[in-house]
């Protein structure tokens, strides 16, 4: 990894905790607060879970003489770091009404102008060049999950309130054609020397058969007609649990879809709206995502066939995380860093599917062809979407 | 029931709205919004579900041309009238952020406004009399609620935070001799002329064997002295499904007691206090209620024998709410109103147990010596206290 | 309490072992072993549990030098005696294939024979024939629950099997007519001297108010009529709970009811028969006997009112036990024994509906006015019926 | 696939049949009915299910005038074929009383006579072979389970009583040295002619990087190591499931370890029994075969390591499933076959880990380096073990 030079940090730094501050700026005050499922944690949660990173991993160990903020800000704003002490229960989150809004902020202010004061007088080491790069890398992780958790807030409200957010939900994709790759061997994992997570790394050789990759993501059009011939109604598109999931959920549609006057409308930040043809499919679960494929007579991409796509022209995708058919698991070599940072991606890899790609709420600087998303094949609420292969 | 002219009833009514008011005086914003357990309904609910009850119950039957403030409004503050159309899931009440808090208040004053319009020309009939009667107490119930559901929220926030209210919590109790109620016949229920509950209509006889009450309510020492004597480890002071619930949710000691230093605290709204060990013992569910009186040989009293006793000279208890050991069922012909306001008391007569006096954060106006509380036998979240008979 | 003269303690003791063991003719092996849901025992268990409570209340204590059969049984057997150690959880009895039937058989033997030794050289003392007549009393109790268990295993059979067994389960009624209680005080509770349960003791005087009780009990064809008035889908009638519980398990009939070509079937020991339209309604819960009293604008009668007017002439009905409106609380004085024995009645007091009469299933042994049952209101498995007052 | 001859595929049909019946030979009736937990089905249902398959895939479609043997044993034995009809919750399995277990015998004996009339005028034909061929290693699967699941029923009874079965639980494994596979490109995926299920076709390429595989499996004494350091209780071995997984289940141990007197003992078929330190440790879930190797610095082997390896000389092993780190996902290629039978592999393919191997309870006709067995993470009641790689 290059290490960048400390003014550089600085600047990142201050970049990435006055986005997350903007994307915040349409929210009233109770939005902060409510946490309608476990996975959507509270915005006020979000803030000071990022602000909490920076106090705990950088500014205690490092700043001589920081005091922190408040005590018990360590035991509510720790997401599962068992490193860390005790922590509150995740689907606790949404019952706690203090520290306020304005609590947060005045947090965030605290912990800027401590790591303001920490950066200038900062001299490059690698360690913590590390570990503030990962600091910008996982609060730009919160800023998509903030988005998505404020989405599912209002999205759930009876009176579906429209937010003004800069994220553009809802675009048309441009046309693409298939990139097929051919049969072979191999390089995937990141091979740069910028920054990316652990479990991107290790770089291997791996073997694929030839296979093509739809150049264009599954629309709204193409996933209705599944809808409409019946698709949620036969076992036999769906995997053993993804009917079950189904039935047991009474699920008849992608996340936040609506029948209003015949006609299908789904909730963006704009309010209700019709749903767009031709904009490709969003909130399915890999359950739908896989069921759909199979309907199609088609299958997802593993994971490695679609990096090596993407590697050979497939368009960067910036619309929809792509569900593919890999579950999440060590690249060979695997191993996580000591200490309570280690604790970041490994210990997830059991019963999650990679995403790749990005989506919508993305921030851009974190794109890469070899950053591996994972989720339950059940969950719905991020900006998830289909690619198909064959 | 004598009618009220209306000019007293528009000053009831004027007076039960600030009252609720000034209650939410010192809640930050997200005060109101959250709701830690089913029961304890966010603060935001209580002001926008009293509302609608006037809006719902008496503006639009009564007042011609009254527009409803919002269409999704009924949907969303309806608490359990069945009759009024489809109703927000109780445990979903916490993940509304909206509509906001500002959004409830104006609800509030667009109602009051109307209602004073209303008030102002009304000329008194019985049943609207009645009705406006039964929405000034309605609304007395729930700011009884919000106080104990306020309370709750903060109380299992990890800051312990205090917060400014007009409520005395714990005040030592001044000596009293018990009462005796020799064996008889007695007339219980209400039959005043003012306003009552349709569940304390129906006066009839009772037979009472001779019963003494105790003076006073338990005190923190003692009940303290049946805690640490193991009353919590030992099955045979407890109902079977009292030691079920001693088990499952580890209960050891009234809701809101934190061993700090090896001392009891407890939460109050000046924050953790030390206990009072004068003060009467609060926050217990009636299974401790029950289990601490056979522990010490004696019993609860029944509703009967409690009404009675207070009519012959038990003092006016304005403490706790005091459990007795009569369960919440239906007086000799008891009937319900018809419609929705019908749903009022009838439909909860199973599985819960009667309450009778008052606490500290019932109005003054609504304490009746035939008041009838009532609660399940778990819930330890009301300000209720142990009166033992023997 | 007369003391039977020992040989009579003897001859009862036989008695009842023989009968328990002839209600089982007609079982095979399997059905002995299943336990499909948790209120309904295998019979295996009923047999082994009423051999132990003599192996452990009688004869351990009592007769020097008395080996026990078998040193796990206790804790196979005991059912809720948390006096007597460890015990197994009540809703694993079904998971357990070992002991076998035949080794139960054997257990029961075994402690027959050396009861018998026993019986043969006891000289009567108060305290060991109550015991023992508690013993036969507990005994009948579970011959009911046998009864009722096996019902609910074949009963819920895919099979629909019929089962010879010794229980006249469905027989028209003669016509009886009402009978009136007239407003007085009236003595209540058991005041003979033979044997009662703990909690018929206590007689007391108690108040009534002028009521009538239906000579018969509610029929099959009447309940029909109020399911084909679509009762079972109209909030009104329901109290609360039980409007959850209708909807929660998407109750539409009584239990047993299966609607077979257009036309309702129940399931009896002869198997699928079609509904006796004259025949008392069986197997509805509380609420459903609630809710059906309040469609008809009457109401279930009090424990009290039920007794007072069995004495005065109600006939002696054993054909459904009769839901009262009345919780199961204690008697004036109630104190339970010391010991394991005191664990039988008293613990249960809290939020179960007293039921009076007997039924078809009661060994006609134990009919007592003053017998007092008591069920959950949601159970549907005993033979329950509904008798109205007004 | 070479075609067997008619008069092979009967005897292997007789074979298998008998054998199912020979495993069964030393339970007691109430064996074959209970359930105590999900996965373990009772061994009454495994007879009727595997006679189901025959009577339902082979004679129904097959043999002209067959005639079911019961109506309703579809219903009831039907596992999880969606495309046949309507089948009984697995949960509810254990508490089916009927059909008993002469009646599945008797079941038993007329589809094996009615097979048996089939094979006899059987000729050849692809298809037909292949699904008797298919029916015969589905009841080999069942075989194993049937062995599994009464060792789960007799291990969870308090007795824990032996059973003679012909099964050798626990013997030492000889010495053998470690198997190295070069990096590089192998294939994997069964490229022979006999029989193998759909989800091991599709014989492809696989890139690996040098590994070895210990020749041997871990121990119980190397295991012992493990939990006497601390493994359960320290979370840093433990993936984030794994981690809920213990912690809600409180594991302390493989599944059927029980401390007596200070040391550990294990429920075998000869009954309760000391722990042998040489033989390799069994019933572990994958969470902690995955903790362990993490803790020794390893990990898993990859399924494709594993077959590769076992290609190369890595002794055929018959005492322990495998786990891998491999998620059950489909091959390259991978396609059910049409209707019924088509459901057999291919829907479990979500959230389940693979093993590889075979156990002390697989037929040894199934064992093949290629086969692919699936569970869950958390699944202890298999005979599942763990061999390390680096």
């Amino acid at each position: 990894m290059i290490l960048a030079p400390s003014d550089t940090l600085a600047a990142s730094f201050q970049q990435v905790r006055t986005q997350t501050i903007q994307l915040c700026a349409g929210l009233e005050t109770e939005d902060y607060v409510v946490q309608p499922m476990p996975d959507a944690s509270p915005a006020k949660w979000h803030l000071g879970h990022t602000t909490w990173f920076w106090e705990t991993f950088v500014l205690q160990p490092n700043l001589p003489g920081y005091r922190v903020f408040h005590d018990e800000f360590s035991f509510v704003f720790n997401s599962y770091y068992e490193t860390v002490g005790r922590r509150s229960l995740r689907t606790q989150r949404g019952n706690l009404s203090r520290p306020t809004v304005a609590e947060v902020f005045r947090y965030r202010t605290y912990v800027d102008e401590q790591m303001d004061r920490f950066l200038t007088d900062f001299s490059p080491d690698d360690t913590l060049t590390n570990l503030i790069t990962l600091g910008i890398e996982h609060e730009r992780q919160h800023q998509e999950l903030l988005v998505t958790d404020i989405k599912y807030t209002l999205g759930h409200n009876p009176l579906f309130p429209p937010l003004e957010i800069p994220v553009e939900e809802h675009t048309p994709q441009s046309a693409a054609t298939p990139v097929t790759v051919a049969e072979g061997v191999y390089t995937v994992g990141y091979q740069g020397d910028g920054f990316c997570f652990d479990n991107e790394l290790g770089a291997h050789r791996t073997y694929l058969n030839t296979t093509t990759l739809s150049g264009t993501l599954v629309t709204n059009a193409e996933y209705l007609a599944f809808l409409e011939a019946g698709g949620y109604e036969q076992f036999q598109h769906w995997l053993s649990d993804g009917w079950a999931w189904v039935n047991a959920n009474r699920v008849r549609s992608p996340l936040y879809w609506h029948p209003v006057d015949g006609q299908w409308q789904h909730y963006t930040f704009a309010g209700l709206q019709p749903i767009d043809p031709e904009a490709p499919v969003c909130h399915v679960s890999f359950y739908e995502a896989d069921a759909y494929a199979r309907w199609r007579g088609m299958r997802l991409p593993s994971e490695f066939e679609w990096e090596t796509a993407r590697l050979q022209g497939l368009p960067n995708t910036g619309q929809r995380w792509e569900w593919t058919g890999s579950a999440y698991l060590p690249y060979p070599g695997f191993a996580t860093a000591p200490g309570a940072v280690g604790e970041y991606n490994g210990k997830f890899m059991s019963s999650q599917m990679v995403l790749r790609g990005a989506s919508v709420a993305t921030p851009p600087e974190s794109i890469r062809p070899t950053y591996r998303n994972f989720f339950q094949p059940d969950k719905q609420w991020q900006y998830t979407g289909i690619r198909l292969a064959y």
